[in-house]
């Protein structure tokens, strides 16, 4: 702004508001309208739940999931078959797993995907985490869910690699045309998974 | 989600986080995610930043605009004319129209614009208080910057007559094609605004 309309507290709220992912500089001067506008209703909430989330959320030490305990719920949760254990790259595909709500085990996350063009190698990421958990023993299969991407595929066969030789199931998701789909707007690679994985009717 | 995956802290984040405008449940998860990895140089700031807003900020008594202040920077500088009056309807307008810098004068915020259909009546808006300042005196110019919207002119017709008596220029925002617009997408009340409008060249 050429002058100073306002102080300087406001427009620093709206500075770290636009470093928010979906928040451009834009938007981020109309939210910060809107949350001074909505102070009893949302700003102070909004105050007190970041302060909370700044003192009480970690990261859980067995599986990289984020809560404010650790071992973190689900870590802890005795309803869970402990003995599987999904691998995710980031802490947003175990819950989207979880609303699926498919299965009840346990999870494993990796925080990102080898990739050597971003500098990203194996130590980058929570792979030992992993070996040694399935090290421990009382691990029956490890489930690869990882992004259908080369990233993510490369990382998956890295982490078959490094647990090779150990006694333990691995397996991946499966490929298909996603529910609600239309063949026509689908890539060629996934219409012929899809073939060749087809099931009776 | 369907279990408990994590703290009903980091669900309550969330759901505060999707009540900011521009950010729906699935950025708001994306956005909590992003400030709980980003704790030092993000997280923490923006919770300081948020108490700090809310423990200071307020609106300005004079003219409506939010600051820390009271009366606002605006109002208290001596550097601006403070006999002429920018009316706008929200603080917004008045950040836009300081960005724009072309007039260095004081401002009035209604607080929205006049819409019997949402039931807001002349008492919802600040009209009475710029009645009064006219009324104390030393303003010479009123510019009705309001929406070119229905309601934003109604609004500046009303108000018009509110001064009617007073000895006050009032002035509107002139029509014309917005700088780098294209002839061919506007539409025709904006080009006769312009054509009658024309200017020497």
């Amino acid at each position: 702004m050429a002058k100073r309309v306002t102080g300087p507290e406001i427009e620093r709220l709206i500075q770290l508001l636009a470093r928010i992912p979906g928040l451009g500089p834009r938007s981020a001067r109309r939210a910060a309208l809107y949350l001074i506008k909505k102070k009893e209703p949302l700003l102070a909430p909004l105050a007190d739940a970041l302060a909370v989330a700044r003192d009480k959320v970690g990261v859980c030490s067995r599986c990289g999931n984020v809560d404010t305990a650790d071992p973190c719920a689900v870590c802890a949760d005795p309803q869970r078959d402990q003995s599987v254990i999904i691998v995710v790259e980031d802490v947003a595909d175990l819950w989207a797993l979880e609303r699926a709500g498919a299965m009840n085990v346990a999870y494993h996350v990796l925080g990102g995907t080898l990739s050597p063009l971003d500098g990203i190698g194996p130590d980058d990421l929570n792979i030992a985490g992993l070996v040694e958990r399935v090290a421990a023993g009382g691990i029956v299969e490890i489930v690869l869910a990882v992004n259908a991407t080369v990233e993510g595929q490369t990382t998956a066969h890295y982490i078959t690699d490094r647990l090779a030789g150990m006694d333990v199931k691995i397996t991946r998701l499966a490929h298909g045309v996603p529910v609600g789909g239309e063949l026509d707007y689908l890539d060629e690679g996934t219409l012929s998974a899809a073939l060749r994985a087809r099931t009776n009717f």
